[in-house]
């Protein structure tokens, strides 16, 4: 069930096409957690057959950023997608996906440049571009992002409909641990004081929705209440962001409206975390 | 066999898919010519189905370019398609193609550097954008363009092959008049002076290819040797390039080898016409 290379690939999803069958598709970065399990039994149950990446794609990481020491264990990604029936583990070598001469990008303009996109240049051009080759080599009818990523899943789903790709992208719940932290495979960087420290993003996002519940419209009286929850935590080193924007144009709001997201960045140590949550 | 809408058209291919045809694609500007006709007939040899597009992409026409004037006649462009035997004609919406909040673009760096690229800002963008969503809405097995849009041709052979993307592009020989000239829509603009003038194109780079099978490898003076010939035609504005490059990289070359491509740009009057031939 572990697939290596492109051709092999096209070879299994041409022929499964021919036979009729339905394809669910989970790329990640692999270093597979509960959250990705959440994503894979949703593909599970509405698709014939469901195929999982892990790719740690080099392009989406800036200079400086954590490409290196990302981690990963193919070993035990592939028990985990066992255990979730996954029909294929897709891992292509990274000078496959990028050869020599390669040139291509895919970019989506406007919404990559606040939010994440203005921290992480380039980043969200990585994604897009890998994306739109792994939709092509495994052609989905449906494909499954967590909505942790927030940003990214708008991204997606802007590129699948401006460029007419035949793919339903499917949003799916941000999993948590049960002191409310979201599940990243970044977690694992976390000293067990960062750890503690790591459950300024979960809280201060819940006291929002929690003061947007009350009445609070105001997004900047909102926002000071989550810096000031976010920096009684002792490992907190900075907060790149914090943000209540529209869902799905993401431009910052000043009044905030049921359905606008709550996304924040926070470097907790030299671990930078993401979150966010529906108003 | 008009087909106007994204959607009807995409129904069309998912039925043909289901019944295992084969799909040849013919994307194009419309005012279809002799050339145009050439890649239908090569598309109608190869599949059993053709789909010729006939779209004027907005996206590729820069500031001052000819976008407006550009010729359209869309009832002469069915009447072309039903002679040769074309099966569906998809003549899609400038509105549908970009709607309001589209932002999505695929780039090749590198290949649109140079040659038109380096003067038509963006145009490369714009053509590898509209192929990568026709493409998605038609999916061929096989797409035809015609070399004498060399650049374009080689651009979308990289889009293609870096992201994945399931089409062979199958390029097909220059179509010229008796005299000479390159068949293309802008031919039409042309008053019966320029038409003259315009064949200093064709005549410059035959003269280049003499001289290269004469013996002469040394690219500069080849394109001194072109120089002369088309300044000594009248309506010639202005010679944009004259450049020798590598077929795949493009990279221009000082020493012209078996393989290479001559390639120019020249205003005749307002028109600007682009010619090739391969040494």
């Amino acid at each position: 069930m572990l697939i290596r290379s492109i051709k092999e690939m096209k070879q299994v999803v041409k022929k499964l096409k021919k036979e009729g069958k339905t394809i669910g598709f989970v790329p990640t970065m692999g270093y597979l957690h509960e959250g990705h399990r959440s994503l894979m039994r949703c593909s599970k149950k509405e698709n014939q057959i469901t195929v999982v990446s892990v790719f740690v794609n080099p392009i989406q990481f800036g200079e400086g950023e954590d490409l290196d020491r990302y981690p990963r264990d193919l070993e035990r990604d592939l028990q985990v997608c066992r255990e979730e029936g996954v029909d294929f583990l897709f891992h292509p070598k990274v000078e496959e996906m990028y050869p020599e001469g390669y040139s291509t990008y895919v970019v989506v303009e406007g919404l990559t440049e606040g939010l994440c996109g203005a921290f992480r240049e380039g980043h969200f051009k990585g994604v897009s571009t890998v994306v739109a080759k792994l939709f092509n080599i495994v052609q989905p009818d449906r494909a499954y992002f967590g909505r942790k990523d927030y940003q990214q899943l708008i991204v997606i789903k802007r590129m699948v409909e401006d460029l007419n790709m035949d793919v339903e992208v499917v949003d799916c719940p941000i999993v948590r641990e049960e002191d409310g932290l979201a599940l990243s495979s970044r977690n694992k960087y976390l000293s067990p004081e960062e750890r503690r420290s790591a459950l300024s993003l979960s809280k201060a996002l819940f006291r929002a929705k929690e003061l947007f519940e009350a009445g609070e419209r105001d997004a900047e009286k909102i926002k000071e209440e989550m810096r000031k929850i976010i920096k009684s935590y002792p490992e907190v080193k900075d907060i790149q962001y914090i943000e209540i924007v529209h869902p799905h144009t993401l431009k910052p709001k000043k009044k905030a409206e049921k359905g606008d997201v709550v996304a924040l960045a926070v470097f907790i140590g030299n671990t930078r975390l993401i979150d966010n949550i529906t108003l």
